[in-house]
């Protein structure tokens, strides 16, 4: 390997494939390019991802490095007649430049080998299947620290997600949503901020559920700070990942490019507590956007911390959700489909209450016309309910055989139900 | 008039239309059959609703008293070649018959009389027009005590209706709503029960918006019994109704057909409160049929009494309503579109942060590279950021003249916003 001249085998080791697959030189060399494309464009620059994925990471970056104007490729795009505006090639070119430098490379991918990360790129069986709807904007590589294997889990992953300020109302909601998803079979998703996030880890984590945390900047330094502990557990027991390398820090924007992985990476995002600025509801656009289904909890109106999920049930059709068996209902597993709980009793009431199995009102009208006590006949109940008598007695004679109704001396009487 | 051989000044005074239209003996002889009907058929007796549409209320009236087996009712509606059931109208006839009463008919009226109750008939000028949506299924005519006039606000009247078992918080929220829908022009309808009803009617005659209530039972006596001072309160400044005469009781049939009038007669239906059995999701199911606007306020998923509410939001299109604004904008009055309040600077920013002004990100990009104190040259900047050193030239420019950066001796800060 002689990309920015680094032959180090540290490096080689740190981005030396997991599978059997691609152990050649030219797969390990491409997965390098990759790793260090990480360090030149910014999240989401969608230039880097065509030219990337038109040449390959190395033939890209080995043209860039060979002509820092950018002549050689160029020519290397239009050979693979790659359809792509020049102005933009020229920013993006002129993005890239100025960062390449084979100390912060070094460093970087030393830092990586030294936390003992792992580099995951497209081709590897891992790969979150998800990012593909992420198109251009797909991340170039996904920089873990944890468990590998944690992303097999994302097939079956929610992200819940919502404000730093929560409340404890917010806070009380997440523990049993994210415990209650856990019990269900799902991983648990989140951006490991305070608030909402921070219990959603801490909450799969106590129901020893897959948990990955998603962070904006490089994977040497965690953020936030106060958060060291809970992303070291998570480390131990899931995973951490980044699409920025080790010394990068976390920046606004690259938290809003943070939240469309989250997004993309999982079935569906529900968002419990978010103020009306949340950054929560950035996430939740993402996930509007790639047509994941979006859940939000209401809360009391009187409660900012819940302004954006009632903002977000209001203009962005997001689904209402309180209980995780709805949260679960957004993106069914296949094995859970059948044990979804049925509605309860008084769900069931409340539906018949609007769509009332007994339309025209006979048995209501009927049971209304009958007292507890005072015996009735058909006739006096016909003229109280409005029915006909001969109705009235072929009534009373299928609720007495329900134990609704009984007859008495001197007419019929209601059963106190 | 002789049907059932009641004359009567007193009745005839009752039953006499207010308007100009119609004084004739007709017009009046007809008013007053209808006015028996309600005393023969059950609200929304769709049998009767076409009968009386066919033939009219007098005529066929005539008919079922002339022959109670309905012979000469049968032949009628065959001459007026009117479509319909056999089964259907033997049911009917057989429904009607048992209550034709000339001492009850009598003391109904008498009541009305007593009591000061108008009746209001669809050829009424003040008829409420959204019964129209109801087809058959209309009330024959509406007993009103109070301010007849009141009906003329029913085409600026938004229904707030909720659980009996309303919480503190239901109940400030209903309060709020009301009178801030009563600034705004609304006139305010519910089912005067204890709970979000009451306080909904209270908040209206607080702030002297017209209000009326619709009871599931005849108006000479008023319920729930607890809420005689405020019923009469709202006869003194607005208006009672419903569509059962004196004496009738009102039962749960009378309450789920009364439900479906306060939708009719409404632009929109707000629930702010229900249980997961109440009523009111009734009547939010009649708005939904009828495809009124319906709106659900929110609650703490750990409160029962918002468990109707997010069901409706959840699986009923319900729209998510936290304010009285976000209540108008369900059913905007022509006058009011105008001063709709604008979205606050938290929902401006809320929306920013889902729909970014600066695609690229480039601001936030750049404005992530600076700092506060420390300068930095364009070239520092253009690699923290990942831009072009042009395009972070151009930048620094524009941002300078806005106040966002200031240049400094050894490069640009960012001015603390």
């Amino acid at each position: 390997m002689t990309i920015l001249g680094i032959a180090d085998a540290t490096v080689a080791s740190l981005v030396r494939p997991v599978t059997g697959a691609g152990h050649d030189r030219d797969a390990v060399a491409e997965r390098f390019a990759r790793a260090t494309w990480t360090s030149l464009a910014e999240p989401g620059d969608r230039v880097a991802g065509l030219v990337v994925a038109a040449l390959g990471a190395e033939a890209a970056l080995a043209a860039l490095l060979d002509d820092r104007e950018g002549r050689r490729l160029r020519h290397a795009l239009a050979e693979a007649e790659v359809e792509l505006d020049e102005a933009e090639l020229t920013e993006g070119i002129a993005r890239w430049t100025p960062r390449i430098s084979k100390q912060d490379a070094l460093l970087a991918f030393r830092q990586a080998a030294r936390f003992g990360l792992s580099f995951v790129v497209p081709d590897d069986p891992d790969w979150p299947a998800g990012f593909a709807d992420l198109g251009e904007h797909a991340p170039l590589g996904l920089w873990l620290r944890g468990h590998r294997q944690a992303l097999g889990h994302l097939h079956r992953a929610i992200a819940i997600v919502g404000a730093r300020a929560a409340t404890g109302y917010g806070e009380h909601v997440t523990i049993e949503a994210a415990a209650g998803l856990a019990d269900r079979g799902y991983a648990i998703v989140s951006g490991a901020a305070y608030g909402i996030d921070g219990a959603a880890h801490r909450a799969a984590l106590a129901s020893r559920a897959t948990t990955i945390a998603f962070l904006a900047g490089g994977l040497d330094r965690f953020y936030p700070s106060g958060h060291d502990a809970l992303i070291g557990r998570i480390v131990d027991h899931g995973a951490v990942v980044s699409e920025v390398p080790c010394g990068v820090a976390p920046t606004r924007w690259r938290f809003l490019q943070r939240n469309r992985l989250i997004a993309a990476a999982t079935l569906a995002t529900i968002v419990v507590e978010a103020g009306s600025r949340s950054g929560s509801l950035n996430t939740a656009g993402h996930a509007a956007a790639l047509g994941r289904p979006l859940g939000a909890v209401p809360g009391p109106v009187t409660s900012p911390a819940s302004a954006g999920c009632h903002r977000l049930l209001r203009e962005y059709d997001a689904v209402c959700v309180t209980t995780a068996q709805e949260m679960a209902e957004l993106a069914p597993l296949p094995e859970t489909v059948a044990d979804a709980e049925p509605e309860t009793v008084e769900q069931a009431e409340a539906a018949g209450s609007r769509r009332p199995a007994d339309p025209s009102g006979t048995r209501i009208r009927l049971l209304d016309a009958l007292a507890p006590r005072s015996p009735r006949t058909p006739e006096k109940v016909a003229a109280l309910s409005g029915l006909a008598v001969d109705r009235v007695r072929a009534e009373l004679g299928l609720l007495a055989l329900e134990g609704a109704v009984r007859e008495r001396a001197g007419g019929w009487v209601r059963v106190a139900s």
